[in-house]
């Protein structure tokens, strides 16, 4: 058994605590979330951070550390206020990993990688082309998280695409049907197969 | 291949849409938070929305619906100002999921499941004594989320308690060790088995 304290934490190396602390959330979403700058250079990052916020309107939000290193996608998003989000699939997991390499602006992800821009709908902002799920995203706001001086975005869902044989007749996506990837920690992938599903839960009698 | 605008989103029946849209962020992590009350009632509640917000200070999220229903979760949270998350393995997840049912506040899930409170190191909160990754949390802060009328809890790790075996020599917890779940959409569990660690990416010459 390990056990640390938030001092002992504090005093990992940067790369020990990093792995540690990124792993400690458990599973992780997937995505390659896809902007296009006003001056028509786009871009394409791997986030880990996208999660639910509520289905009516349907909202996702996602975490960009602006403040540390230059962020493309964030000043994309701002300056056009759409972008897409993709899933990862098990076929270009070493692609889509490869965008968190820190790239000069100027450079498009799209060239150095194997992922392919695709438009759909006059959607202003490029989905990835082999992403079993595309979403594509409205700007909505954003949050200041001062603890961590992280910007949470929330934005809207304007259409979604979804591969043939992932939506089930209950409207429940089976991700696993599209082989799609869950991150662990900062560079984990795993590609998880359906195991069970639970159910709505009501109160047992007391 | 199937198509939803936003349009034909808001249009979908309740149920079909609250599936489709929860599995739309992807992978989530499959957590129970433990809270006790001042008056020393014990909670614990089925969460999939922790995520990673920060290693330096270490500091995760989670998001909370307290205005539709009561949430006992952030009540005792904002009285104490102390949790715990517990990752949620393959063994418990029956037991796991059935703390979605609604029960009245004078019930605990803990006398309703096979679950078992434990206390670690005078910490206020209980702990799930099966879970593999233990986590006690301070309360930091919290956002109202206005684009859905959701909170999300800001807190900072206190300490963390692993089972022997996950944790590597770099720091990375292999979840899948643990047999850790992760959910898809509302009801769906899965036990990932890592496949890939893809390293730190640099940029590739140019």
């Amino acid at each position: 058994m390990a056990f640390f304290t938030n001092k002992d934490i504090s005093e990992l190396n940067h790369i020990y605590k990093i792995n540690m602390v990124n792993s400690l959330s458990g599973y992780k979403s997937a995505n390659l979330i896809g902007t296009k700058s006003n001056e028509g250079k786009e871009n394409v990052a791997v986030f880990s951070s996208v999660i639910h916020l509520g289905s009516n309107p349907p909202i996702l939000g996602f975490i960009v550390r602006p403040t540390t290193v230059p962020r493309d996608t964030y000043k994309n998003i701002k300056e056009t206020g759409y972008y897409t989000i993709n899933h990862i699939a098990e076929s270009f997991i070493k692609n889509a990993h490869h965008t968190s390499a820190k790239y000069n602006s100027e450079i498009s992800e799209f060239d150095m990688t194997e992922l392919i821009a695709t438009y759909l709908d006059d959607f202003k902002a490029p989905f990835i082309s082999q992403s079993p799920i595309k979403i594509a995203m409205k700007y909505i706001e954003e949050y200041h998280i001062k603890a961590n001086n992280v910007i949470m975005i929330v934005g809207e869902i304007q259409s979604v695409t979804i591969e043939e044989g992932l939506l089930q007749e209950d409207g429940f996506i089976d991700l696993s049907k599209g082989n799609i990837a869950a991150i662990n920690g900062l560079d984990g992938y795993t590609i998880p197969s359906l195991k069970t599903r639970q159910g709505y839960q009501r109160p047992k009698n007391q």
